[in-house]
């Protein structure tokens, strides 16, 4: 990702110094791609930063965690004033937050970036999400807009917040794209299992479902991997696919995150979980020996069954969406940083692996006067879900019923009824808690805290 | 608590010397309970410390949190060799690592307990789960069992560990019980919403229900719960008491926990956001405005649904100590306690409000020479889901179609789908994460990490 980042610099005209732990690296680099720019080849931390004009900006991109502190250490003796150090790996944000106030009592600027994309997102235009001080981005904006995807001729790179607002945000894209990715290996498995549809028959399912408001990065490439053959067994590659699904820490990150804050961000977190569970490996194998089908009645499904699937899918994404956003409305709180929710989603529109139509339409709802306090009270949102949920409905139902794990549908329509329902069994959990612990509880048609004495003669007590 | 705890303490024999930060608590409790044994009223800290026996067993029971730190600082100066601070609260389980390696520092030990029990169990016998150094339990053991609810004699206190094991496993008590508290809860709303049962009807179904597998504290003290009258309105409790739950913070502890450890517990998490969502006042109300039913084709139950609704409780609870103890075995993993699952079933059996039959079964199947790898994987539970999981599938199914959120009782069935599945749609996440970062994927039928060039010829390579 570095020297891909480095290239995009290099071809917007930037002359880039570049360094690397081991020289053989820059020199790959350099042999490789010196002829689309200005590269500047340096050997050690020092020369990177004499190379460098002033003020300088020094971009990591390095592992996250311990390498990022030490690196900052390396460097703080060879900065001048007004220097920024800038972070565009993966960190956590918390870490971010502390290196921000570290490198500020030391005089200097540190922000930490986000950018999604990958590999080629880094080369061709990534989407960032820079955090740190706004005088920084003063100076850092123009050449992050530079590089960075865009949208209809807008740059998907705009200013976030303070301290780690940028890696805050980069963190719950990750969350929502974990959320995202299973939801649609959710869909794969319910139209194959239930359905029938063969791998190679739901590539073209997928592509079709390209051109409706499924529209986005994601499907196309779940075509692509779809419809590819493995060249040595003749199959469908994802049936020669391990199907154990790594994960590199930021879904889990915005799972802890979103419990932190008290956000019921439960169809992320349902995904981190599929995961962990998919990697099982020897409690796997025994389960299979071991565990029942257990199946009861099977219902079969007809041809409309795919158009189902398609809404259950496009609720589910919009209730992961929502999840995400609501996440960050609460950190926003916590931390103070004036998260602008429509800019946020506008940048998300190219670059990043979430990239989708869906996000222009997002952008536009929390760009008004009255941005909705939950993503689902857009109209357009409210009258989705009203045609989609009993679609959804009906593809947990049939899911259910053959043994196919959903848990981001089922995770989706319980968020879903959960926040609409009127009544919700909370209210028996909190009589348990005061049988239990005397934790008392409110009432619906009085103010205050009430206990009852459950173990004695059962009389209402009003506790405050 | 701390009072209770004291009472029970001095009923057993033991002199006691109580001090609170107000003088009056100290002399409320001598005054209402101080012919239940001898207790000494001490002003100070100081005071409280030359009133113990040496070596001194001096037990907090405060707020979790830095007022634990603030009097283990002011206790310090007053110790002696061999003197022994014990953390009763609910303390976080890293905080207490740190305060015994500190305390330890010092030359004094520090010993963090779980106590589970609420109020009643502090009282009469609570659940204890004992943490610190193996030569502290030597001291304390004696103490803490006699004052411990016991199991057909046997007490509920055993050694679980060094530094915070006593509180981790607490913690995950109290995560067990967040989602017996919330299947509960789900069961409840299932049986009134689809089945017409009112709470009245409904206390005595849990009656009946204590007498079969399921029998245990909270479904006994469900019963009651429902079948409370209120005297104001004459409407069952249940309809009166706002139906936001609260939390204390352990159930939101387990799940960072599960997702620190990679631990699938995914319905200890969504008990956890079941309460967060069920606590959006606003929020909520303006979903019951905005978002329809979306209701589509509601399919009526007959009576034997009912035992359906037993049934996928019962396989949903046991979805839920699954993943409690398979969290457990990953900490232990983690921080090298030497758990025994057993044990700590065992004194999980009484006191405590997870208490149930299930935990003497859950005791018996790890005491064996071959503990189960999972719990379901114990030949009488994998029995048990092969019976219950098929009504859990119709639970899960009528759910869905009647508009009734149920997070635990999907989740559940999703751990059980996803564990037992050959193929999981993971392979998908696996070709997508290749496709879009380079992640490589394995194979079935080879070793290594392979990789298709998406962007080039789609010739696969081998990576390593």
């Amino acid at each position: 990702m570095g020297a891909n980042l480095a290239r995009n610099f290099a071809r917007h005209g930037y002359t880039v110094a570049v360094h690397n732990r081991s020289i053989g690296r820059t020199e790959n680099l350099l042999a490789e791609h010196g002829d689309e720019g200005n590269f500047i080849k340096t050997e050690s931390l020092s020369e990177l930063v004499e190379a460098l004009e002033r003020p300088r900006r020094v971009l990591l991109m390095i592992q996250a965690g311990s390498a990022v502190d030490a690196v900052i250490e390396d460097l703080l003796p060879l900065l001048d004033e007004d220097d920024i150090i800038i972070d565009a790996g993966n960190s956590h944000f918390a870490d971010t937050r502390r290196r921000e106030e570290y490198v500020a009592s030391k005089g200097f600027h540190f922000v930490g970036i986000g950018v999604s994309g990958g590999e080629e997102g880094a080369l061709n235009g990534p989407s960032i999400m820079p955090g740190g001080s706004e005088k920084s981005y003063e100076s850092l904006g123009p050449l992050l807009e530079s590089i960075a995807a865009d949208y209809n001729g807008e740059p998907c790179c705009s200013w976030i917040g303070t301290d780690g607002a940028g890696h805050f945000v980069k963190m719950v894209h990750n969350g929502i794209e974990y959320a995202d990715m299973q939801v649609i290996g959710e869909t794969y498995d319910v139209l194959r299992t239930a359905a029938g549809k063969e791998p190679a028959e739901q590539a073209q399912i997928f592509r079709d479902w390209n051109d409706t408001e499924l529209s986005s990065y994601l499907i196309e490439i779940t075509a692509e991997v779809l419809g590819h053959q493995d060249a040595k067994t003749g199959k469908p590659l994802v049936d020669v696919i391990v199907d154990a699904a790594g994960q590199k820490g930021t879904g889990r990150w915005t799972g802890i995150s979103g419990l932190e804050l008290g956000s019921a961000i439960s169809a992320i977190a349902e995904s981190v979980f599929a995961r962990s569970l998919s990697s099982l490996g020897d409690i796997r194998t025994e389960a299979q020996q071991k565990l029942a089908p257990a199946l009861g009645e099977v219902p079969s499904v007809g041809e409309d069954f795919v158009e189902d699937v398609r809404l259950a899918l496009y609720a589910s994404k919009l209730v992961s969406y929502a999840q995400g956003l609501d996440m960050l409305q609460m950190a926003d709180s916590e931390y103070g940083w004036e998260l602008k929710l429509d800019e946020i989603a506008a940048l998300w529109r190219a670059g990043c692996i979430i990239r989708a139509e869906l996000l222009d339409t997002i952008m536009k709802e929390y760009a008004g006067a009255n941005p909705p306090a939950n993503l689902l009270f857009a109209p357009r949102f409210t009258e989705a879900m009203a045609t989609a949920v009993p679609a959804l409905r009906k593809v947990v139902g049939v899911a259910a019923a053959h043994g196919i794990p959903t848990p981001v549908f089922s995770a989706a329509l319980a968020y879903y009824d959960g926040l609409r329902r009127d009544r919700l069994p909370a209210a028996l959990i909190q009589g348990q808690r005061d049988f239990f612990g005397a934790h008392t509880y409110k009432r619906v048609d009085e103010p205050g805290a009430f206990h009852t004495d459950w173990s004695g003669d059962r009389r209402e007590e009003k506790m405050d």
